[in-house]
């Protein structure tokens, strides 16, 4: 265990982004020939990928630069940023806007793409398995393949595929998995499916700026509601953005809950072993990608603890220096900020404590 | 002004309630009629109103009760908990789920009802009255006689009518009546809208637990979004549930409004004269109903101000007597708990101040 060497680590703590996208360019290509050629029913991902990846808006244009990039733009980013390690994660939509044989293979394409790019700059990438839960038993192996031989610290979901979530029974196969291999599963957003895009996008409300913590916190609360973290009590889930807003819900989530339970009002909404604010507590983590807010990202650490509340900066997609200074600058302990910026990333993603 | 005998108000201020459901029974009896006859298609409303209405579940049976009453046993509930004044709102769809003619006429003879009730208890009762949007010059000309002729406080809308938002440019003559009134618009959820819906009722998601908060939570961004508080600067809203939780998401409102409007991606994200962050902290009040929670409540008053958040208790839905007591112990200091509990509702409902 050596220091970097690129940036003095004179703050006392590697800074871990925990939550930063990456897309090989054949997955780029694969993206725009379902846009293109109308292969896919889903428009949100036409909102989302036919502004990101075929407008000529500098932010378009500067954004799919950057996400092909795992290299030396990338680490220049990351050496002006101050940031010492990005954990990679393919952008969505990922494998699961491919049908349920092409999926597959663009997830393990992407996968050896990534293992190979991480290989030229171990000190400064790792990276999470991409995987198409439309073909669960795939899925199973890529996770196996990606922990064991790939060497990636976690799986990447990005939220619903063709508008299922996971809490459906033939997806647990993946949970079962990651909780084996004690490797976590980053939740994250894609457009919101099919059945609930329509007012969001009619309004431009379906991306970043709602529509994905709408589609990917109804996602986190399926999952935990579903009985998932009951059966499996180690697994490990982690949420961007804050944990798309659950924390703010919290207390109304238990309230609900229980009054939902004792007045069977659905046979989905059952009795839990614990509460939903026990299990965002215990079997959730957060990140505060797209959130670099004093008030959002210190109340995630008072409501779920200083345990729980990793750093993110969601690169490309917001590449701002200030939010890093912001960062450093968050009224936490020192032992707290090392955690926050370090530690708690070593912890749920395994990764080698450096330092 | 004198003060009231009922209770006396040693806390040294008087507890005003801002979101206080109540439903007339010819109201209930058309919903049901509405149910039980298929005469409209809202899956979320049938979820909703299927169980509270019909449902003899021991909550459903207790809720539907205390609905109907504006009376004594509500005001014996009031006193047991501490609470002097309810602002009183027709539970949810309200006149909205029905048709263009019906509706108007529901709403007519419920504010009727609701201003009788009133004048029987002008101590403990103020309410809002209730419009279909569906006929938007009958919606003006009610809020015109609920504010002058009946003497209510405010407008209630309870988020969509048939789908559709008040972003839209035939419900904006109610904006304009609202702000030339000066009475404040609260928007309260319903189910969410059928576009949105079936994934959130498929997985018992729908109603308060998230739902609400989502659908509310987008209707208000939409009106943000679309321009309304530049048309009409100083009209009031008040939101629900801490703000259907866009408190916590201001920062990120704010960056992806500003990256969306830069990078034209949508028609309808156009530049505005403010932030939304200003917006929600200039025009747009939050209650506290269903969110008795300090670390919500306090992140409120935070990021909005101490001027903006107003106490609800959201009787009957969460009529808990504890919370109340919960409320009084957030530490504010005792002029911004008497602004919590009193001063704000007095000054944005227009209340005569009593202490």
């Amino acid at each position: 265990m050596s220091t970097p060497t690129h940036v003095p680590p004179a703050q006392g703590y590697r800074r871990i982004a925990t939550e930063e996208a990456f897309a090989p360019g054949f997955v780029i290509d694969a993206f725009i020939d379902m846009i293109r050629n109308k292969k896919v029913d889903d428009p949100a991902f036409e909102s989302l990928h036919g502004f990101y990846l075929l407008s000529q808006a500098p932010r378009a244009v500067e954004i799919r630069e950057r996400l092909k990039d795992v290299g030396e733009m990338r680490i220049a980013h990351m050496d002006a940023a101050g940031i010492d390690l990005q954990i990679l994660a393919i952008t969505a939509p990922g494998p699961q806007i491919f049908d349920a044989v092409t999926g597959p293979a663009i997830a393990r394409d992407a996968n050896d793409w990534l293992a190979a790019a991480i290989a030229k700059h171990p000190r400064r990438f790792v990276g999470l398995t991409a995987i198409a839960p439309q073909a669960p038993q795939l899925a199973v192996q890529e996770i196996e393949r990606g922990a064991r031989k790939l060497g990636l610290k976690g799986v990447i979901i990005n939220s619903h595929t063709h508008d299922e979530y996971l809490d459906e029974a033939k997806f647990w196969p993946i949970f079962e998995a990651a909780e084996a291999l004690d490797t976590p599963i980053y939740l994250h957003p894609t457009g919101p499916s099919r059945r609930m895009a329509a007012p969001l996008i009619e309004a431009g409300l379906d991306g970043a700026i709602y529509g994905f913590g709408v589609d990917t916190g109804m996602h986190a609360l399926r999952i935990i509601t579903s009985g998932v973290f009951d059966r499996f009590p180690k697994l490990k889930l982690v949420l961007g953005h804050c944990g798309e807003a659950l924390p703010f819900w919290l207390f109304r989530l238990d309230f609900m809950h229980a009054a939902t339970v004792r007045a069977g009002r659905y046979p989905r909404i059952k009795p839990l072993q614990r509460s939903i604010s026990e299990y965002m507590r215990e079997n959730v983590y957060v990140t505060t990608s797209g959130m670099a807010w004093e008030p959002a990202i210190m109340f995630c650490h008072k409501v779920l603890g200083a345990d729980r509340v990793l750093y993110a900066m969601d690169y490309p997609y917001q590449y701002v220096l200030d939010e890093v200074r912001d960062s450093d600058a968050l009224p936490m302990t020192d032992a707290e900020r090392k955690a926050f910026f370090q530690g708690n990333a070593e912890r749920v993603f395994g990764l080698q404590p450096v330092l």
